[in-house]
Protein backbone atom coordinates (compact mmCIF):
# COMPACT_ATOMS: atom_id res chain seq x y z
CA UNK A 1 0.00 0.00 0.00
CA UNK A 2 3.11 2.20 0.83
CA UNK A 3 4.75 1.89 -2.88
CA UNK A 4 1.09 2.27 -4.43
CA UNK A 5 0.78 5.84 -1.78
CA UNK A 6 4.69 6.36 -3.32
CA UNK A 7 3.47 6.39 -7.12
CA UNK A 8 0.19 8.47 -6.21
CA UNK A 9 2.26 11.21 -4.40
CA UNK A 10 5.05 10.85 -7.40
CA UNK A 11 2.18 11.77 -9.52
CA UNK A 12 0.88 14.58 -7.90
CA UNK A 13 3.91 16.33 -6.76
CA UNK A 14 4.85 16.65 -10.42
CA UNK A 15 1.21 18.08 -11.49
CA UNK A 16 2.01 20.97 -9.42
CA UNK A 17 4.10 22.39 -12.29
CA UNK A 18 0.79 22.74 -14.42
CA UNK A 19 0.62 25.68 -12.25
CA UNK A 20 3.83 27.06 -13.95
CA UNK A 21 2.57 26.69 -17.71
CA UNK A 22 1.17 29.81 -19.15
CA UNK A 23 -1.11 30.37 -21.81
CA UNK A 24 -2.34 32.91 -24.65
CA UNK A 25 -4.97 34.15 -22.62
CA UNK A 26 -5.33 36.23 -19.38
CA UNK A 27 -6.98 36.70 -16.69
CA UNK A 28 -10.06 39.02 -16.24
CA UNK A 29 -8.36 42.40 -14.76
CA UNK A 30 -5.65 41.69 -17.08
CA UNK A 31 -3.15 41.81 -14.17
CA UNK A 32 -1.36 38.84 -16.20
CA UNK A 33 -1.24 36.00 -17.96
CA UNK A 34 -3.35 32.50 -17.25
CA UNK A 35 -1.74 29.18 -16.14
CA UNK A 36 -3.11 25.97 -16.94
CA UNK A 37 -3.78 24.83 -13.70
CA UNK A 38 -6.11 28.01 -12.73
CA UNK A 39 -7.74 27.49 -16.68
CA UNK A 40 -8.77 23.87 -15.67
CA UNK A 41 -10.38 24.86 -12.38
CA UNK A 42 -12.04 27.81 -14.06
CA UNK A 43 -13.35 25.38 -17.01
CA UNK A 44 -14.66 22.87 -14.98
CA UNK A 45 -17.08 25.62 -12.80
CA UNK A 46 -17.89 26.72 -16.92
CA UNK A 47 -19.18 23.30 -17.51
CA UNK A 48 -21.19 22.61 -14.19
CA UNK A 49 -22.68 26.43 -13.99
CA UNK A 50 -23.33 25.47 -18.14
CA UNK A 51 -24.17 22.10 -18.03
CA UNK A 52 -27.97 22.72 -19.54
CA UNK A 53 -26.40 23.91 -22.63
CA UNK A 54 -24.84 20.78 -23.29
CA UNK A 55 -25.73 19.24 -26.97
CA UNK A 56 -27.18 15.81 -26.60
CA UNK A 57 -27.18 14.29 -22.83
CA UNK A 58 -23.85 14.19 -21.09
CA UNK A 59 -22.72 12.81 -17.67
CA UNK A 60 -21.55 15.85 -16.09
CA UNK A 61 -19.67 14.18 -14.04
CA UNK A 62 -17.01 12.46 -16.68
CA UNK A 63 -17.08 16.07 -18.11
CA UNK A 64 -15.55 17.13 -14.92
CA UNK A 65 -13.27 14.76 -15.34
CA UNK A 66 -12.06 15.28 -18.26
CA UNK A 67 -11.60 18.92 -17.93
CA UNK A 68 -9.32 18.44 -14.23
CA UNK A 69 -6.95 16.14 -16.87
CA UNK A 70 -7.12 17.63 -19.95
CA UNK A 71 -4.02 20.00 -19.71
CA UNK A 72 -1.58 17.98 -17.83
CA UNK A 73 -0.16 16.76 -20.44
CA UNK A 74 0.96 20.60 -21.26
CA UNK A 75 3.44 19.95 -18.13
CA UNK A 76 6.12 18.36 -20.74
CA UNK A 77 4.27 19.37 -24.23
CA UNK A 78 3.70 23.26 -22.99
CA UNK A 79 0.45 24.98 -24.28
CA UNK A 80 -0.46 25.64 -28.21
CA UNK A 81 -2.53 28.84 -28.17
CA UNK A 82 -5.22 28.19 -30.75
CA UNK A 83 -4.26 31.23 -32.85
CA UNK A 84 -0.61 30.64 -32.56
CA UNK A 85 1.67 28.43 -35.26
CA UNK A 86 1.97 25.60 -34.42
CA UNK A 87 2.19 21.80 -36.20
CA UNK A 88 -1.04 19.90 -35.33
CA UNK A 89 0.51 16.50 -35.69
CA UNK A 90 3.68 17.01 -33.80
CA UNK A 91 2.03 18.74 -30.87
CA UNK A 92 -0.36 15.62 -30.89
CA UNK A 93 2.53 13.37 -31.12
CA UNK A 94 4.49 15.63 -28.21
CA UNK A 95 1.04 15.14 -26.14
CA UNK A 96 0.87 11.24 -26.26
CA UNK A 97 4.86 11.41 -25.08
CA UNK A 98 3.79 13.23 -22.14
CA UNK A 99 0.38 11.79 -21.35
CA UNK A 100 3.02 8.15 -21.13
CA UNK A 101 5.15 9.63 -18.86
CA UNK A 102 3.21 11.57 -16.38
CA UNK A 103 0.53 9.22 -16.14
CA UNK A 104 2.69 6.71 -16.52
CA UNK A 105 3.57 7.83 -12.97
CA UNK A 106 0.59 6.19 -11.24
CA UNK A 107 -0.80 2.75 -10.44
CA UNK A 108 -1.39 0.84 -13.14
CA UNK A 109 -5.36 1.17 -12.51
CA UNK A 110 -5.46 4.78 -12.42
CA UNK A 111 -2.61 5.10 -15.20
CA UNK A 112 -5.14 3.21 -17.75
CA UNK A 113 -8.35 5.03 -16.51
CA UNK A 114 -6.57 8.17 -16.84
CA UNK A 115 -5.37 7.87 -20.46
CA UNK A 116 -8.76 6.60 -21.36
CA UNK A 117 -10.19 10.01 -20.10
CA UNK A 118 -7.74 11.90 -21.73
CA UNK A 119 -8.01 10.14 -25.08
CA UNK A 120 -11.57 10.52 -24.98
CA UNK A 121 -11.16 14.17 -25.02
CA UNK A 122 -8.90 14.24 -27.23
CA UNK A 123 -11.13 12.21 -30.01
CA UNK A 124 -13.55 14.83 -29.36
CA UNK A 125 -16.69 12.12 -30.75
CA UNK A 126 -18.22 11.33 -27.20
CA UNK A 127 -20.90 13.90 -26.10
CA UNK A 128 -19.29 14.50 -23.14
CA UNK A 129 -15.85 14.90 -25.04
CA UNK A 130 -17.99 17.60 -27.47
CA UNK A 131 -19.09 19.18 -24.95
CA UNK A 132 -15.65 19.32 -23.05
CA UNK A 133 -14.02 20.60 -25.78
CA UNK A 134 -17.00 23.74 -26.23
CA UNK A 135 -16.50 24.80 -22.57
CA UNK A 136 -12.74 24.80 -22.83
CA UNK A 137 -13.12 27.82 -25.85
CA UNK A 138 -15.41 29.56 -23.98
CA UNK A 139 -13.73 31.71 -21.63
CA UNK A 140 -11.41 33.10 -23.36
CA UNK A 141 -13.39 35.64 -25.60
CA UNK A 142 -15.30 36.40 -22.72
CA UNK A 143 -12.79 37.67 -21.06
CA UNK A 144 -10.90 39.46 -23.82
CA UNK A 145 -14.28 41.28 -24.61
CA UNK A 146 -13.50 42.86 -20.97
CA UNK A 147 -9.82 43.59 -21.07
CA UNK A 148 -9.91 45.46 -24.82
CA UNK A 149 -8.80 42.45 -26.84
CA UNK A 150 -6.33 39.98 -24.86
CA UNK A 151 -4.79 37.50 -27.20
CA UNK A 152 -6.82 39.11 -30.02
CA UNK A 153 -4.79 41.68 -30.01
CA UNK A 154 -1.79 39.94 -29.68
CA UNK A 155 -2.46 37.64 -32.82
CA UNK A 156 -4.10 39.71 -34.71
CA UNK A 157 -7.23 37.50 -34.75
CA UNK A 158 -10.33 37.96 -37.26
CA UNK A 159 -13.75 37.57 -37.01
CA UNK A 160 -13.11 34.75 -39.69
CA UNK A 161 -10.78 32.99 -37.47
CA UNK A 162 -12.93 32.83 -34.61
CA UNK A 163 -15.66 31.48 -36.52
CA UNK A 164 -13.36 28.60 -37.33
CA UNK A 165 -11.27 27.89 -34.38
CA UNK A 166 -13.74 28.62 -31.36
CA UNK A 167 -17.45 29.12 -33.11
CA UNK A 168 -17.23 25.45 -34.28
CA UNK A 169 -16.01 23.44 -31.52
CA UNK A 170 -18.45 25.80 -29.40
CA UNK A 171 -21.35 25.17 -31.63
CA UNK A 172 -20.43 22.02 -31.85
CA UNK A 173 -20.84 20.84 -27.89
CA UNK A 174 -22.92 23.73 -26.91
CA UNK A 175 -25.16 25.67 -29.96
CA UNK A 176 -26.91 28.07 -27.10
CA UNK A 177 -23.83 29.15 -26.11
CA UNK A 178 -22.08 30.10 -29.19
CA UNK A 179 -25.73 31.67 -30.02
CA UNK A 180 -25.52 33.94 -27.28
CA UNK A 181 -21.59 34.64 -27.54
CA UNK A 182 -21.31 35.28 -31.30
CA UNK A 183 -23.29 38.57 -31.74
CA UNK A 184 -21.54 39.78 -29.09
CA UNK A 185 -17.64 39.18 -30.07
CA UNK A 186 -18.72 40.29 -33.32
CA UNK A 187 -20.22 43.59 -32.26
CA UNK A 188 -17.26 44.09 -30.04
CA UNK A 189 -14.70 43.25 -33.77
CA UNK A 190 -17.22 45.81 -35.18
CA UNK A 191 -16.50 48.37 -32.77
CA UNK A 192 -12.59 47.69 -32.50
CA UNK B 1 -32.59 31.92 -21.45
CA UNK B 2 -30.51 35.05 -22.48
CA UNK B 3 -31.31 36.06 -19.21
CA UNK B 4 -30.01 32.85 -17.44
CA UNK B 5 -27.33 32.73 -19.73
CA UNK B 6 -26.17 36.40 -18.41
CA UNK B 7 -26.18 35.21 -15.04
CA UNK B 8 -24.72 32.29 -15.70
CA UNK B 9 -21.70 34.10 -17.32
CA UNK B 10 -21.88 36.75 -14.82
CA UNK B 11 -21.31 34.49 -12.25
CA UNK B 12 -18.13 32.78 -14.07
CA UNK B 13 -16.51 36.25 -14.76
CA UNK B 14 -16.69 36.92 -11.06
CA UNK B 15 -15.15 33.74 -9.86
CA UNK B 16 -12.04 34.37 -11.97
CA UNK B 17 -11.06 36.76 -9.17
CA UNK B 18 -9.96 33.71 -7.20
CA UNK B 19 -6.94 33.52 -9.34
CA UNK B 20 -5.90 36.61 -7.73
CA UNK B 21 -6.35 35.25 -3.86
CA UNK B 22 -3.04 34.03 -2.70
CA UNK B 23 -2.73 31.47 0.20
CA UNK B 24 -0.07 30.85 2.69
CA UNK B 25 0.98 27.50 0.83
CA UNK B 26 3.77 28.05 -2.43
CA UNK B 27 4.06 25.70 -5.51
CA UNK B 28 6.23 23.05 -5.15
CA UNK B 29 9.57 24.71 -7.51
CA UNK B 30 9.17 27.60 -4.67
CA UNK B 31 8.50 30.36 -6.94
CA UNK B 32 5.82 32.02 -5.53
CA UNK B 33 2.93 31.81 -3.49
CA UNK B 34 0.13 29.55 -4.50
CA UNK B 35 -3.21 30.98 -5.25
CA UNK B 36 -6.91 29.60 -4.31
CA UNK B 37 -8.01 28.86 -8.24
CA UNK B 38 -5.12 26.55 -9.02
CA UNK B 39 -5.51 25.23 -5.30
CA UNK B 40 -9.10 24.04 -5.99
CA UNK B 41 -7.54 22.08 -9.37
CA UNK B 42 -4.86 20.70 -7.24
CA UNK B 43 -7.61 19.33 -4.67
CA UNK B 44 -9.84 18.19 -7.28
CA UNK B 45 -6.83 16.29 -8.47
CA UNK B 46 -5.70 14.74 -5.32
CA UNK B 47 -8.92 13.08 -4.48
CA UNK B 48 -9.27 11.83 -7.52
CA UNK B 49 -6.22 9.61 -7.42
CA UNK B 50 -6.42 9.05 -3.87
CA UNK B 51 -10.16 8.58 -3.70
CA UNK B 52 -9.36 4.69 -2.08
CA UNK B 53 -8.00 5.87 0.54
CA UNK B 54 -11.27 7.40 1.37
CA UNK B 55 -13.04 6.31 4.91
CA UNK B 56 -16.21 4.34 4.41
CA UNK B 57 -18.07 4.80 0.97
CA UNK B 58 -17.99 7.86 -0.58
CA UNK B 59 -19.54 9.42 -3.79
CA UNK B 60 -16.16 10.95 -5.38
CA UNK B 61 -18.26 13.02 -7.92
CA UNK B 62 -19.98 15.08 -5.23
CA UNK B 63 -16.52 15.23 -3.68
CA UNK B 64 -14.79 16.78 -7.10
CA UNK B 65 -18.41 19.19 -6.95
CA UNK B 66 -17.74 20.29 -3.15
CA UNK B 67 -13.72 21.16 -4.15
CA UNK B 68 -14.59 22.91 -7.22
CA UNK B 69 -16.95 25.09 -5.03
CA UNK B 70 -15.11 25.08 -1.60
CA UNK B 71 -13.04 28.20 -1.60
CA UNK B 72 -15.36 30.73 -4.24
CA UNK B 73 -15.96 32.45 -0.94
CA UNK B 74 -12.59 33.69 -0.63
CA UNK B 75 -13.25 36.00 -3.34
CA UNK B 76 -15.14 38.63 -0.63
CA UNK B 77 -13.90 36.69 2.57
CA UNK B 78 -9.97 36.28 1.69
CA UNK B 79 -8.12 32.61 2.75
CA UNK B 80 -7.89 32.07 6.46
CA UNK B 81 -4.80 30.31 6.63
CA UNK B 82 -4.98 27.47 8.90
CA UNK B 83 -1.84 28.47 10.69
CA UNK B 84 -2.99 32.59 11.12
CA UNK B 85 -4.84 34.64 13.66
CA UNK B 86 -8.30 34.65 13.00
CA UNK B 87 -11.62 34.16 14.74
CA UNK B 88 -13.65 31.12 13.03
CA UNK B 89 -16.85 32.72 14.18
CA UNK B 90 -16.00 36.38 12.32
CA UNK B 91 -14.81 34.38 9.33
CA UNK B 92 -17.43 31.85 8.99
CA UNK B 93 -20.17 34.93 9.39
CA UNK B 94 -18.39 36.68 6.18
CA UNK B 95 -18.08 33.51 4.15
CA UNK B 96 -21.67 33.12 4.94
CA UNK B 97 -22.21 36.39 3.50
CA UNK B 98 -19.53 35.59 0.73
CA UNK B 99 -21.66 32.44 -0.40
CA UNK B 100 -24.95 34.60 -0.65
CA UNK B 101 -23.36 37.30 -2.97
CA UNK B 102 -21.28 35.16 -5.28
CA UNK B 103 -23.58 32.11 -5.61
CA UNK B 104 -26.41 34.65 -5.37
CA UNK B 105 -25.52 36.00 -8.94
CA UNK B 106 -26.86 32.87 -10.22
CA UNK B 107 -29.97 31.48 -11.55
CA UNK B 108 -32.21 30.38 -8.22
CA UNK B 109 -31.65 26.82 -9.63
CA UNK B 110 -27.83 26.59 -9.39
CA UNK B 111 -27.63 28.75 -6.55
CA UNK B 112 -29.44 26.46 -4.22
CA UNK B 113 -27.31 23.78 -5.79
CA UNK B 114 -24.05 25.18 -5.30
CA UNK B 115 -24.93 26.82 -1.97
CA UNK B 116 -26.21 23.34 -0.69
CA UNK B 117 -23.10 21.31 -1.95
CA UNK B 118 -20.87 24.51 -0.25
CA UNK B 119 -22.91 24.43 3.19
CA UNK B 120 -22.58 20.59 3.20
CA UNK B 121 -18.77 21.00 2.79
CA UNK B 122 -18.20 23.23 5.81
CA UNK B 123 -20.54 20.85 7.65
CA UNK B 124 -18.33 18.74 7.50
CA UNK B 125 -20.83 15.74 8.35
CA UNK B 126 -21.43 13.67 5.54
CA UNK B 127 -18.65 11.61 4.03
CA UNK B 128 -17.90 13.30 1.08
CA UNK B 129 -17.60 16.24 2.89
CA UNK B 130 -14.92 14.67 5.40
CA UNK B 131 -12.74 13.30 2.41
CA UNK B 132 -12.98 16.44 0.93
CA UNK B 133 -12.06 18.41 3.92
CA UNK B 134 -9.02 15.66 4.52
CA UNK B 135 -7.76 16.21 1.17
CA UNK B 136 -8.00 19.85 1.12
CA UNK B 137 -5.24 19.43 4.31
CA UNK B 138 -2.65 17.07 2.42
CA UNK B 139 -1.05 19.21 -0.49
CA UNK B 140 0.82 21.64 1.47
CA UNK B 141 2.67 19.56 4.18
CA UNK B 142 3.35 17.35 0.86
CA UNK B 143 5.16 20.86 -0.08
CA UNK B 144 6.45 22.34 2.47
CA UNK B 145 8.73 19.08 3.13
CA UNK B 146 9.89 19.61 -0.41
CA UNK B 147 10.68 23.09 -0.25
CA UNK B 148 12.18 23.59 3.17
CA UNK B 149 9.50 24.45 5.17
CA UNK B 150 7.13 26.58 3.43
CA UNK B 151 4.60 28.02 5.44
CA UNK B 152 5.38 25.94 8.44
CA UNK B 153 8.89 28.79 8.88
CA UNK B 154 6.34 31.32 7.93
CA UNK B 155 4.03 30.78 10.90
CA UNK B 156 6.75 28.87 13.22
CA UNK B 157 4.53 25.84 13.55
CA UNK B 158 5.23 22.90 15.57
CA UNK B 159 4.61 18.94 14.98
CA UNK B 160 2.03 19.44 17.96
CA UNK B 161 0.23 22.09 15.87
CA UNK B 162 0.29 19.83 13.16
CA UNK B 163 -0.92 16.93 14.51
CA UNK B 164 -4.20 19.21 16.37
CA UNK B 165 -4.95 21.55 12.61
CA UNK B 166 -3.92 18.68 10.21
CA UNK B 167 -3.62 15.18 11.08
CA UNK B 168 -7.04 15.46 12.74
CA UNK B 169 -9.40 16.46 9.67
CA UNK B 170 -6.78 14.39 7.47
CA UNK B 171 -7.06 10.68 9.98
CA UNK B 172 -11.10 11.64 9.92
CA UNK B 173 -11.61 11.93 6.02
CA UNK B 174 -8.77 9.57 5.22
CA UNK B 175 -7.07 7.82 7.67
CA UNK B 176 -4.40 5.99 5.52
CA UNK B 177 -2.76 9.01 3.86
CA UNK B 178 -2.42 10.13 7.61
CA UNK B 179 -0.50 6.75 8.45
CA UNK B 180 1.71 7.53 5.59
CA UNK B 181 1.94 10.73 5.64
CA UNK B 182 2.76 12.00 9.48
CA UNK B 183 6.13 9.30 9.69
CA UNK B 184 7.51 11.83 7.05
CA UNK B 185 6.63 14.89 8.71
CA UNK B 186 8.00 14.15 11.93
CA UNK B 187 11.30 12.32 10.58
CA UNK B 188 11.39 16.44 8.72
CA UNK B 189 10.69 18.08 12.11
CA UNK B 190 13.34 15.77 14.02
CA UNK B 191 15.89 17.25 11.09
CA UNK B 192 15.04 20.64 10.69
Amino acid sequence: MSDRLDAQFAFLNEADHLKSILRASRLIDDTRFENSAEHSWHVMLYALVLADQAEGSVDINRVLKMLLLHDIVEIDAGDAPIHGDFDPKVKAAEEEQAAKRLFGLLPNDLQSEFIAIWREFEAGESAESRFAKAIDRVPTPVTNMEIGGGSWSDYNVTMDQIDQRVGVPIEHGAPGVWAWLRPKIQAWFRRN
